[in-house]
């Protein structure tokens, strides 16, 4: 008898790094749980997104967790009364930055990994293209690891939980070399902060110019849907 | 003019070790502002709780964050198939405890701590009567803080986020103690893991037992409303 297979649990966005970041952990012989966790954000297209990504590369099941994050305010993401960034430059922490997302997130991912007997997490955070956001950064996900192996009974019987970052140091076109080696449809992918229902991308914000550049940079067709040429 | 008191997240559940928490931040100054987060357990009876003691102890405001936690399971608090517990005992790690629950709560608390500006967050965990949950314990709060620290635009800027555990070494009959001398009415407060919708408790529940020897231990009269006398 084949031993089972060890389970993960994966951040689903709906985007094009969590796509690739699937993609990797079924390659590594993960069973894959998704998850996709809905806070209030604008873009709810991700979630349609997130649902056929899951059954495209294969995802032994997909869930989508309502979280009231967006009540708190402060994250153009979820607040109507902040505009979408369309040219975001400096240091200064985007507006798209969300209080405390990636924590909570990952502490959703956490509490199934836990009741799913699970020891990994990935979620495709990317420190290169992102920077200003202090919850993608290499020494934040080192911190969340070492308090959740605190804070699960796993950790406390000596099997450690393992957060898994595999995109965090590359560049968006080094993340669309990768995907297409491993067979993500990109054009299934939404990345767009303001898609429209159909899954259409405004060309304009700051999350379309990362898309657009990193498919040029890696010299690959960008199958995107665009409402507008440009 | 006199400058604003430093605002706090308290989470609060409606039971007595909560209310306590809140009485405390409240004496020490903080404009505070109360967060129950509904992760699905049975005893929804805590939430109405919650909100008469925000009321009588003078929080600033108090907010109910919706989390789809128990639809992960694992926990007898959220799923209906796991008995509730009479008579635990040793080391093991109790049916009751919810996989990382306290993780999400704090991240949630977090969050809107985040947006308000607040660099406090108090939660009631406490080390010696659920001294089975990994997640009550103090080396889990400070890998949490430390998490936190970095998770934030406030770490990053200098301002460091804190979470206070003060109740986290006292025993449940000083708790009680120190909640009278605050004022806190303990007959607002609901404990039980089954209590039913006006907030009677059923006097036998793992809860119940450590509140009811709580009282006894600190010499002072049970106001609880108990189901059936015993």
């Amino acid at each position: 008898m084949t031993p089972s297979p060890p389970r993960a649990v994966i951040l689903l966005s709906g985007g094009l790094d969590s796509a690739t970041c699937l993609a990797l952990a079924r390659q590594q012989g993960f069973e894959c749980h998704a998850l996709s966790v809905a806070y209030g954000q604008r873009h709810a297209a991700e979630i349609a997104a997130a649902r056929r990504i899951a059954a495209a590369l294969g995802a032994h099941e997909h869930r989508l967790a309502h979280v009231e994050l967006g009540q708190f305010g402060g994250s153009a993401l979820t607040d109507p009364a902040i505009a979408i960034p369309e040219n975001s430059e400096g240091d200064d922490i985007p507006v798209t930055y969300g209080p405390a997302r990636n924590t909570v997130m990952l502490s959703m991912a956490l509490a199934w990994a836990e009741a799913l007997g699970a020891c990994d997490v990935f979620i495709g955070v990317n420190a290169v293209d992102y920077s200003g956001y202090p919850d993608c950064r290499p020494e934040f996900i080192a911190a969340f690891q070492a308090m959740a192996r605190l804070a699960t009974k796993a950790g406390i019987e000596g099997r450690p939980l393992s957060i898994h970052t595999p995109l965090i140091e590359l560049s968006k076109a080094e993340i669309i070399l990768l995907g297409t080696t491993l067979g993500v449809e990109f054009e299934l992918t939404v990345s767009c902060y303001q898609a429209d229902d159909e899954g259409s991308a405004c060309g304009h914000c700051d999350a379309c110019r990362l898309r657009r550049a990193g498919f040029t940079a890696a010299n690959i067709t960008d199958p995107t849907k665009y409402r507008i040429s440009s």
